[in-house]
């Protein structure tokens, strides 16, 4: 199933924006009367007519609606420290979509090599692996935010800071707890860490520092593995 | 810790292949008398001085060694359709390797959209990862197997076919039970999925049929979601 992005919905008509247009209309030369199976990133999903053709937006009318629930039913929170490499984030935050992710927030580090991220581009990133996995809510992308903004800002049930400072710590699987409606967040930092003040500022802001196991992973793989750890914790392993 | 691989060992003395010996002696500028560190890929590590600079091979005396074991105690198998897109199959590859694999092996099926893959390639990614994830076993990548040969020919003490045709399936991490040293092998088919005919084959040929979760996964994701899935399952989740 072939799904578009709908992104804005007025009484009973639905809009694509330009790029949906150019998609649907230049290289699929969908016509009026044609139907498509639209997304509105906020958990529901149309069945809808192309009722007009503009120059760079196409009208239709919504013949059906449902709403789909996410698969997972707490909120899963990630921040990240975006790599040097901007393709290995990219590539964390397409497979985090997939996997299932309810938030993304890259922060600014102290031991970040890169200092700016271009967020418009996350989104269609995360639209696209939406799309491709038939998440029915889109995630949220947040702007780069300073690391101790951002921890002094954050609210989650359950804060998590993944760093590799010590082998003593306990892991995200064991540490973390899942219930129905939790929220859980877990920071994960730059190629050189976190530095020590930045996870002393966590733990007194309330995060609890974990590791995400015995093996050394980068950046993104951290990334990918937290998220996994955390879906896979949800549905019966325990 | 830098690490570099040494593909020969003779009595007291390892070699660095043409490789190595760029990386150390044309870009770091390593010379006689200087120190390494070698990883043999078969779980040792070394401590070692150059003793001779070839014109395309790095000669060392071994000062010490040590076994360094991997960080879990099973083996884990995972065969893969290779992906149109082979960035995508590459990036799974790293990935796996950070989070431990013990062999990747790429399997041609029905459905497949890439007939052919660089087994050399993938070996050069996989060392890559090793090193920088600090694994002491390189991951045994075989060359391109016709999936009816691969599951005839397969052993493993538990087999999985993981495919998207039924919602009634076993969910691989409830249906994989860990034990130290039990093998486990877990097929992963391409974009299109395995056809019916394969899953029967498979499940013929003792290998349960499993899914990864309720998200549609692409094959890379799928790949990595199962590595990780076996990885956690070791170590105390149950």
């Amino acid at each position: 199933m072939q799904l578009y992005f709908t992104y804005k919905i007025e009484s009973d008509f639905a809009f694509l924006d330009e790029e949906e247009y150019i998609h649907v209309v230049k290289t699929l030369r969908k016509k009026q009367g044609d139907r498509l199976e639209l997304m509105d990133g906020k958990g529901f999903y149309y069945g809808a007519e192309i009722t007009e053709i503009g120059k760079k937006e196409v009208k239709l009318r919504i013949l059906s609606s449902r709403e789909i629930p996410l698969n997972w039913d707490f909120d899963l929170q990630l921040a990240v420290a975006p790599t040097k490499n901007i393709d290995r984030t990219e590539w964390m935050l397409e497979k985090c979509v997939e996997i299932g992710i309810n938030s993304f927030s890259p922060i600014l580090c102290r031991h970040s090599e890169r200092k700016q991220i271009r967020t418009d581009r996350l989104e269609k990133i995360a639209l696209a692996a939406a799309k491709q996995s038939q998440k029915s809510v889109l995630p949220k992308i947040s702007e780069l935010t300073d690391f101790g903004k951002f921890v002094r800002e954050s609210k989650a049930d359950q804060k998590f800071i993944a760093h590799c400072q010590s082998t003593e710590l306990a892991e995200l699987k064991n540490a973390f707890v899942y219930s129905p409606g939790t929220s859980v967040l877990v920071l994960i930092g730059p190629e050189g860490d976190f530095s020590p003040d930045e996870v002393a500022l966590a733990i007194s802001h309330g995060f609890k520092a974990v590791s995400l196991g015995k093996s050394r992973l980068r950046t993104e793989t951290a990334g990918l593995v937290a998220c996994h750890t955390l879906q896979l914790g949800v549905a019966g392993i325990r």
